[in-house]
């Protein structure tokens, strides 16, 4: 047996939030049963934005609840901007928080409209919140989005990047999330954030998050993998985007990356013809084409 | 300046030989012009293949002395499966030109209807008519196809590829192209084995050639060069295809390969605008829709 890697479903997060089409509750349901059933040890199943912000998540307490009421051997994870959206997610007990603060000052004001710093503060509030809680064992992840470029401020600085993240371990983050939020990353520029990050925030599993934007999604996964990266995220055919950052493509799609990470020797214990399943799901109910090529090509031989 | 990486435009020849609609010669040199223009410095402009085969190639001669007469600082080259079609290049005076059979019996006796061990002894047919001929200067190179995987014969050997790999150096190449005509490589595989022929024929140039079915494309690439290779071949918009190779995609993209090689610091001497015109152009004319990345993303943003 080939080592483990980690692949997440984001797509019931970051793949919905530009799909115009609301997706009913029991619907977003049916998709994470059928990742659940496909063998995805984590799933971002819903974000604790404002609804007013992305009405797509209103939701988002009803459809944690019911991820939780599923059963199955899966991580219930979801995303917060902030400590009003910890506030919530703690309150229902979710076993993991992804929190997220942009690395580019411009994407964090226009996200949630505060500075990068102010957003590492609150994190702060957040392990407070975490540690205090009922749900004193819920994970707490680190994310920087827009961590390799960003479409409104152009260059981010690698160092403050990584900066970032060790600021993000030494406040209490269980896993730091490097994302490339608008898929500018090359295999290069992974190399040396990821590298840098790795050093920095040890023994912390690191994620890595890619869109493919300009293609190269797959390249940096499989750089980041060769780093020791053992823990990457992907969205259902290829789903993905995000309303700050236009232009940028969908998340590398679930089965590619399950399709390379086999191929290289690695185990998921993921099903491919499961993620195949959940995405002819997510094309028929949102009427999105699915860009994965895996699918693609399985769905023509 | 960064180091030179070559990359070989193959979409008037592996681009077109799927495309039903005929298109000119006279349109077949508009595009040659365009990647000449772009900065291409090698273009397999056609195939000398019967035309009853694959009747897009019956204007050959045609448009290989159209390319010829194009001026510009690049290499002309074309691909033949057997020593007619290199008298026929040779005839012209093409100051490439690039020999392929494929490492899968089932494949070459379907693409060539003969053995492989048949088309490596056509190969030092080839080598001699070459060296006697008046384009005595005109560069051979072997190409290997289905050197990963094959849509008919499903596993191809290694080691089998590598043998070959190293008999066409031993008859005369000038260069040698292993190509993953399906789709089916990963990149560990495209490890293996171009560390393996790049051993084998050194100080021989060895190119490599990727197909985008299951996502890898990119991600080989880097993995090739890497290793050390400096010539990748791609395809205008990703066009591409194989006519005993159904279900695999595209060639990896030439604005998707140049656009990450840039990124890695290459150099390429291409320019991307030069090439998304051309992409523009193969839209329009074939009425296919282009499946590079960066076509996508930069036509968005």
């Amino acid at each position: 047996m080939g080592e483990r890697v980690f692949v997440r479903e984001v797509g019931l997060r970051d793949g919905l939030q530009l799909v115009k089409r609301m997706l009913p509750a029991d619907r977003k349901l049916e998709w994470c049963r059928s990742a659940v059933e496909a063998g995805v040890p984590e799933i971002e199943v819903t974000s604790f934005v404002p609804a007013k912000v992305v009405p797509q998540f209103a939701d988002a307490e009803e459809v944690a609840k019911g991820a939780l009421a599923l059963g199955g051997n899966f991580t219930a994870a979801a995303l917060v901007p902030n400590s009003k959206g910890a506030e919530r997610a703690l309150a229902l007990g979710l076993p993991k928080i992804n929190y997220v603060l942009s690395a580019s000052e411009e994407h964090n004001l226009a996200n949630v409209r505060r500075t990068t710093d102010e957003s590492i503060k609150d994190f702060a509030n957040i392990v407070a919140l975490r540690n205090s809680s009922a749900a004193g064992r819920t994970r707490l992840a680190g994310g920087i989005a827009t961590a390799f470029g960003c479409t409104i401020q152009g260059v981010v600085s690698e160092k403050r990047v990584v900066e970032i993240a060790a600021r993000l371990a030494e406040l209490g983050a269980d896993e730091i999330i490097v994302a490339d939020t608008v898929g500018y990353a090359h295999p290069n520029q992974v190399r040396r954030i990821f590298k840098a990050i790795l050093r920095a925030v040890a023994p912390l599993p690191v994620a890595a998050h890619f869109h493919d934007t300009y293609g190269m999604g797959l390249a940096n996964v499989r750089e980041a993998v060769r780093l020791g990266v053992r823990t990457v995220d992907a969205a259902t055919g290829g789903l993905g985007g995000c309303p700050f950052a236009p232009g940028a493509a969908g998340n590398v799609a679930t089965e590619d990356v399950v399709y390379m990470l086999h191929g290289l020797g690695f185990e998921t214990g993921i099903d491919l013809d499961g993620i195949r399943a959940a995405t002819r799901f997510c094309r028929d109910e949102l009427g999105v084409v699915p860009t994965s090529r895996v699918f693609a090509a399985m769905a023509k031989a």
